[in-house]
């Protein structure tokens, strides 16, 4: 098995002075109203943490009981309490995603088992993939690189009974209708959510675990006491409120549009898109990628390696969907340098 | 051996409308120099944390490799993190102390040997308490909740060969000088920090670990990626500045004024203080100690149970060193009560 490094992210791939489209955070700061917020909660820091109202605002934002809830800090963070409460017999992770679960479950000492999605097939979800003793499967919806949405139906048809299906939806709030996701609640799903993302709170560690009250427990057997800062449980508030989803609801339309036309420019520059993107990023695959890469950071822009995701190779390169004016300089860039 | 509720905290004591001398959380809010600063940070959040400058400041503060630093989210995570990376065959934590190192260990599936501290000696170290074949040995420095300051000498009396030394000196910059603290490094010794209570920090989850490379390294290949939020880690760095160390010192000073006054006023009061107090806390024992705080919380004053702690019961209580003019008032209160 070729050695990855599953610890490479895009925010190594940042640098001063550079156009950055490997990171996949969309606001280039926290929105004026919610740095507000936080601002006024500085004077609170004094207390120790809790989460009870944060897990209260996400419960009545997914219609779940708040035993169903586990705020953490980050979805990385729920990688790890997965890996550490779990004791699977066999762990899948479906690749390519985003190497962290892989990581963590390595981490603790659990065999990963990989199933590649086939880049010919658009890295469509096919569920026979998965083996039938995998007690443990992660998927990414939609699938950070691949930016591909599966279906609800592909994933529930990969639970049943001793199963635990850990669907990561930290983007999923970037589709526009939120369609495809699981975070309703089914028997042996665990949803993981970011904040991240939509509202450009990377540095803050802020994220959510949906599951079956018993699995949250199991969960919170072993999270770090008072995990979730002040900060990262007043954003979970502010960002489940009605006029909070509006608003992401709107930045994922416009998001759209503007992966759109990305995917035109690139088409007309005669890089094609893999798989049917629907995330705020896209994956493609250029010939000579990685040297292509490196004209790029001259040029002035940071694009996301692929070589570090299971099932992709050095020509593969993830690109952060941003404004036209940005789409458009880059797509000159790239043509320059190819 | 009787069933304590290690995760019982100071924080689930207090209320609205309670003073609060059940958190040990000196600062009401951080300074506002120090809020000035994180909220300039929150136009930064975007970008995923990055704690190499933090790490940085804590080494030059003292005079330690880079490579011997891991900024936590608090002390609490580095408890997690000793747990999940080290295999000890026998960890042994001496008691009366801080009662999450214990769980830590307990929820990592290890088992867990306690020394008691005797209250009669004044809850003194004695290193021949410890048994020989521990290989991984739990230490408050100064104690909470006892307050007591053990020698450096008896510390660097329990190192030896094979042994990892766990010194938890979340308190020890409340103490003037910060004499008796290993911080500068020594072999197999293991030193625990946190910027929570000198700061007014709780809330936000800063602490670090200085430690040899190599258990450092072990710990960081278990601590969840980005664990530490830019905004924990710009306070690290402020933290560590030479005027907040000068800023420290103060409130270290006042502490022990407040301290000694808080000492006479229940020497006064017929409650002698348990121990030799160093911290910014007091253990007392007060005969039907449990309904003495009962009645002090309908007097308006929170307290902190002592029986969550091995090695104490519910005569137990401890007591938050706050300034004059609040000692008076819960010195007046508790001659009501009792």
């Amino acid at each position: 098995m070729r050695d990855y490094d599953l610890h490479h992210h895009g925010d190594r791939e940042v640098g001063p002075g550079l156009v950055d489209l490997a990171v996949n955070v969309r606001l280039p700061r926290p929105p004026a109203w919610l740095r507000d917020e936080l601002a006024s909660a500085l004077d609170t820091l004094a207390a120790y943490p809790s989460s009870s109202e944060a897990a209260a605002a996400v419960a009545a934002r997914h219609g779940r009981a708040v035993d169903e809830v586990l705020v953490t800090a980050g979805a990385a963070e729920a990688f790890t309490l997965l890996a550490s409460a779990l004791r699977p017999r066999r762990a899948v992770v479906v690749h390519p995603q985003f190497t962290e679960p892989e990581a963590a479950l390595r981490a603790a000492g659990h065999d990963v088992s990989r199933v590649i999605l086939s880049e010919e097939d658009g890295f469509v979800l096919d569920p026979a993939l998965v083996p039938a003793d995998a007690d443990l499967v992660f998927v990414g919806n939609p699938t950070n690189p691949t930016s591909v949405l599966h279906p609800a139906s592909a994933l529930l048809a990969l639970t049943r009974p001793g199963r635990l299906l850990v669907v990561d939806e930290a983007f999923l709030d970037a589709v526009p209708g939120e369609g495809e996701s699981l975070a309703g609640g089914h028997p042996g799903v665990v949803v993981l959510r970011s904040l991240t993302k939509t509202w450009g709170l990377a540095g803050l560690r802020a994220g959510y675990v949906l599951a079956e009250p018993e699995v949250v427990e199991r969960l919170r057997a072993v999270q770090v006491p008072w995990s979730v800062s002040t900060l990262a449980a007043v954003a979970t508030v502010a960002c489940c409120r009605p006029s909070s989803l509006e608003e992401a609801e709107k930045l994922a339309v416009a998001a759209e549009e503007d992966r759109d036309y990305l995917v035109s420019g690139l088409a007309s520059a005669g890089v094609p898109v893999l798989g049917e993107p629907r995330g705020p990023f896209v994956l493609v695959r250029i010939p000579d990628g990685a040297a292509v890469r490196d004209r790029l950071r001259d040029a002035g822009y940071a694009v996301r390696r692929g070589d570090t995701f299971p099932g992709l190779g050095p020509d593969h390169l993830r690109l952060a969907v941003r404004d036209r004016a940005t789409t458009d300089a880059f797509l000159k860039a790239l043509e320059e340098v190819r």
